[in-house]
């Protein structure tokens, strides 16, 4: 890029490896005793009433508490009456903006299309990391997705995941959540869901996660503590991770992103019209894949990451996925990265410095359904 | 992207505008008064012989400032005779991957291929930086390409430029330097000069530039003072700035990188060989484009970008680019931005955060030669 003409610095630390982090989230961040009660303006609130008919802006108050003052979440609800009640939530990880965008660019069309139920919007959760550019919030340095329920009176992260599990899950049947893997990995567009142990449950999900029509609907292992999925499917309802793409985020990848979740609302019946499958570019395909924990490769050493397959590729066992340039690159040989079993590549890592325990590849393969 | 499973935190600030950026560089980093003599320990040097014939690696020492201690930067030598005399640099800005990784890639291929001259490639020139997945050297915070021809008692970026300048520049005819535009914009592979005031090593210059075959060259204005770029042509050298790509390093952009690349080498006559045009999917051009400084559309206001446009698309004057969002989505509307002139859209701002004063878009026009 050159210098001094585009603007916008990036400094960058890197918090590594994954064990750590959690390590540093668990001890570090400022801790805040519950009271046992709450005043009202230390209670979270919105802004108006859900129930009100038609079209409503306003706003989910996350209560001021000891780090930082009260946080005004943007909500819009779309009250048609009958039928099924979404919440569509977006921008939870601060560097993964296509789901504050999609969110945003969705209002307009369900405005005018919507025919029954409820849709409630709140497409930028976490405002903090998102002004930073950070998957966590700079002020308290939780991730939001992993301190689900939350609590009343903890650290921002923590009262934003109660203010939204007391406030705005208990009104909705469905959940779809917007992510994306980020400016530091490669990945087609794919709905997606940890297994759930209720396979009625299972069922409806990866039927629900499949009406986005997106190249790949998956069911990936993981852990899960913490997280919005595992509190809103252990009241019994779906929750789907829309997993929107990766990289840049274009205005291509955007279109794409966005006619996935329209399928998904028609196909519940909120909209009606005519779902396709929306073609990015080079990845025309629906495939239904499950990644297990083994499946993700992740780095052996430092070096610089060199990708040499591309997302979607079919792998046989031993092929290669990469190489891992030493820092100093006469000190030695490049490490080869190589396929684990047969596969498919899912996602895979951008070409970059990385440190040791890093994910390198999600591989994945055919979910039996 | 999931939790925890994919290590990798990024922490990131934000220092806007690009003209307080200078400032800070100015009045901040650690300042070192020359003593007038440098002992030899002080001196840069390289660790072998350049004019030795063959392959040969080593390193150019950067020597120990009061910041940090001294700094090995790998060389390698290609050294077939009489020729073409060619410096191939990259990785002077450190979240831009794909000049090392294409650099690293094309040592086998010359080893085997070179017929004459000589080639000398610096794969990491900033390798401070290339850790911290950061423009600038975290060490001084300086832009290694704005500080040329360094300092030889300067801080870490300024001894760098200054063991550049002195100990590689010398001894070459011509300079590729290899840069991307980093993960926050999409831009198509582009071989670069900035204008050059002596007509005859201007067409020089585009003509090496076009020899790279990428679906861009492109002449662009803009401020030079301190570039690796302006120093080396103020010698007569011809210097191309090739921007090997955007987003996410993938193996499609590394392969059509590296065959730019290789393409300007066989133009050169280093090796023999047939160049072809490499075809980005969906992008088989081959435009000749300037880029002037009203060009480049800044953001009026801090909000979220989302592209509206791709890059190469042809616009008329009035024509969206893009919008720009508010922070709180319900305060005002978003503010449109428009083209300001029948143009080409050359790069383009990922969907993410910008401040007032970032870069949003490079728009460019035919050159007429």
């Amino acid at each position: 890029m050159p210098d001094g003409v585009i603007g916008g610095e990036i400094i960058v630390a890197f918090v590594n490896p994954p064990a750590k982090l959690h390590t540093v989230a668990t001890i570090n961040p400022p801790r805040f005793i519950d009271n046992g009660t709450l005043s009202m303006s230390q209670k979270p609130h919105l802004t108006f009433d859900l129930d009100e008919p038609g079209v409503n802006k306003g706003y989910l108050v996350v209560p001021t508490g000891t780090d930082r003052e009260a946080l005004p979440l943007p909500v819009l609800s779309l009250n048609k009456g009958e039928g099924p009640r979404l919440l569509i939530t977006a921008g939870i990880h601060g560097d993964e903006f296509e789901g504050p965008i999609v969110a945003l660019r969705l209002i307009d069309w369900l405005i005018e299309a919507q025919t029954c139920g409820r849709v409630l919007i709140a497409p930028m959760l976490n405002p903090t990391a998102l002004e930073a550019w950070s998957r966590r919030s700079p002020v308290d340095r939780l991730d939001l997705n992993r301190v689900f329920p939350g609590r009343p009176n903890g650290s921002i992260s923590e009262r934003t995941a109660s203010a939204v599990s007391e406030l705005l899950l208990p009104t909705v049947d469905m959940v779809f959540d917007l992510h994306s893997f980020g400016p530091k990995f490669d990945c087609p567009p794919a709905a997606t869901t940890h297994p759930i142990g209720d396979a009625d449950l299972m069922r409806k999900t990866l039927n629900m996660a499949a009406a986005f029509k997106f190249p790949v609907t998956l069911a990936w292992d993981g852990p899960t503590q913490g997280m919005f999925d595992t509190l809103v499917q252990s009241q019994g309802k779906v929750f789907v991770c829309a997993e929107l793409g990766s990289g840049t985020v274009s205005a291509d990848a955007l279109a794409v992103a966005e006619a996935g979740v329209r399928n998904a609302i028609i196909e519940l019946g909120l909209v009606e019209g005519k779902t396709e499958y929306p073609t990015p570019r080079q990845m025309k395909t629906n495939l239904t894949l499950e990644s297990l924990t083994s499946d993700q490769l992740t780095s052996p050493a430092r070096g610089i990451f060199e990708p040499r397959c591309s997302v979607l590729d079919e792998l046989s066992e031993g092929d290669l996925v990469g190489l891992l340039h030493p820092l100093d690159p006469w000190s030695s040989k490049a490490i080869e990265i190589r396929a684990s079993t047969t596969s498919i590549v899912c996602s895979l890592r951008t070409g970059m410095q990385v440190d040791v325990n890093d994910g390198l590849v999600y591989l994945a393969r055919p979910l039996n359904l």
